[in-house]
């Protein structure tokens, strides 16, 4: 079976010694633009939002999710069309409703530094706060930590289907039972996240705060950031998470666990909602 | 010892279905806000470039290499000065000499979407092509296949006194006998490498045609456009490298090699140069 992300590629292999050539897969890493169209009618604006390297596959979802965890679009209601042309697989057109107004500086990340502060973790968490729509709502989610072990062998089963080339990242869904809602992969962290979220946004599953989110890499300020604008209250790295990663989670009430492995875990954040 | 890019924080580890707190060592991840002075003393542009998550640390050459591989500056002689506020660590201004008019739009990747087939990936290496000093230069670089035995375990080392958080990627240079020159380290990769380029830049040593660049993780499209425009010829990754990256390092006669590990390597790209 071939996968569209997935080349095939003749190299060189160098063991103990030896040199030999054989055929090699890679993950396919290709420039998608995003751009946006927004205004009334009369005055409609056509503007280039952003290019990231990504690899190809589930482009309107990576698009739409962009946008929602910039912050740029609130809702799926917002959007009017999105356009992928059949000859250009790397342009996409998302075209929002009339009278819609997006906020285009937000995703210039000008919001790191409006705070008089200046430019710091702190600013960077409060401006986080101010824009999403999910924070410190109550809940009673209580988790085994048992099915934690599940999960993280339900995605090394998925992913080990999808990439056979060692560079793609995953993110995966699952319900609070830790039963598997989808997976995406993307050779960016940030993309495969994205792509995640802009399903459940297509699909009007958003928030997500009956979910779970597994990241198969690191816990960076970022994914953090784009997971609680999708109201996500429990994610799970199989990484290591950074310091403000961790300090964004505590602040936003978001369980963080990293370092899954084999029967065990770190806990970095609202570990109340874990038990044994 | 203690080091600034490591915080430590109270979590609790799960193991075997038991649960304890602990210390735990986080990698520090802050804003860092660089700001740009260009133009005429009596008509001196302040603009604000990028704001980019990283660790503290080497946050000069962060800013001069990101500069510098992005294609703003050409080289060190460009800089007027630098300047990092004592009190305001996450904020730094690089200030370019009066004559320089830097081409801001390139950063703002604009150079993807210019070529009149769209958007792709061989517009994108076409762009980086158009910008990089170095390319297709001759050379008579010979290497012996057990030096990248060596250099991964040297690294292995140098990494585990940085890295004991998980959490940061690394870029190390080595000269082509497999001497060991400086290692970076960053929570992000790209980061690592712009710290590292900033180094050389600001100690006069571009081109790095000379020398080996080691890439702790994956190798993306970005990381080789980034190292080309350093004039680096042989790139060493740990992870596995993406379509696009390996397509570039072949237009560029870059030699690439991936998923370094103890006694075998995979060669992608020029591998004329090495030797059994």
């Amino acid at each position: 079976m071939d996968y569209p992300f997935i080349t095939n590629m003749r190299i060189r292999k160098v063991s103990n010694n030896e040199a030999f050539d054989t055929n090699d897969q890679l993950a396919i890493e290709e420039p998608l633009e995003i751009q946006l169209q927004y205004g009334p009618a009369a005055n409609r604006v056509h503007k280039s939002i952003s290019v990231t390297m990504r690899t190809p596959g589930h482009d309107w979802e990576l698009a739409t999710g962009f946008l929602f965890t910039e912050g740029i679009i609130r809702n799926n209601q917002e959007i009017l069309f999105v356009e992928q042309e059949t000859f250009d697989k790397n342009k996409i057109v998302v075209g929002l409703q009339e009278n819609i107004n997006p906020d285009i500086q937000k995703m210039e990340r000008n919001f790191y530094t409006t705070s008089s502060c200046g430019v710091c973790g702190k600013s960077s968490i409060d401006a986080i706060k101010t824009i999403s729509a999910y924070k410190n709502e109550s809940d009673t989610i209580c988790l085994k930590a048992e099915m934690f072990y599940n999960i993280h062998e339900i995605v090394r089963g998925q992913q080990t289907i999808f990439d056979t080339t060692g560079g793609l990242h995953a993110s995966a869904l699952f319900d609070l039972q830790g039963n598997f809602i989808m997976l995406r992969e993307d050779v960016g962290r940030h993309n495969a996240l994205d792509k995640l979220i802009g399903t459940a946004l297509l699909n009007e599953q958003i928030p997500l705060n009956s979910n779970i989110l597994l990241l198969s890499g690191r816990a960076s300020f970022e994914l953090i950031q784009k997971a609680s604008l999708a109201g996500i209250k429990v994610v799970t790295a199989v990484g290591a998470p950074s310091s403000l990663a961790v300090e964004l989670a505590k602040e936003l009430k978001i369980t963080l666990i990293g370092f899954l492995r084999d029967e065990r875990f770190n806990i970095y954040s609202c570990e109340e909602r874990i038990m044994m």
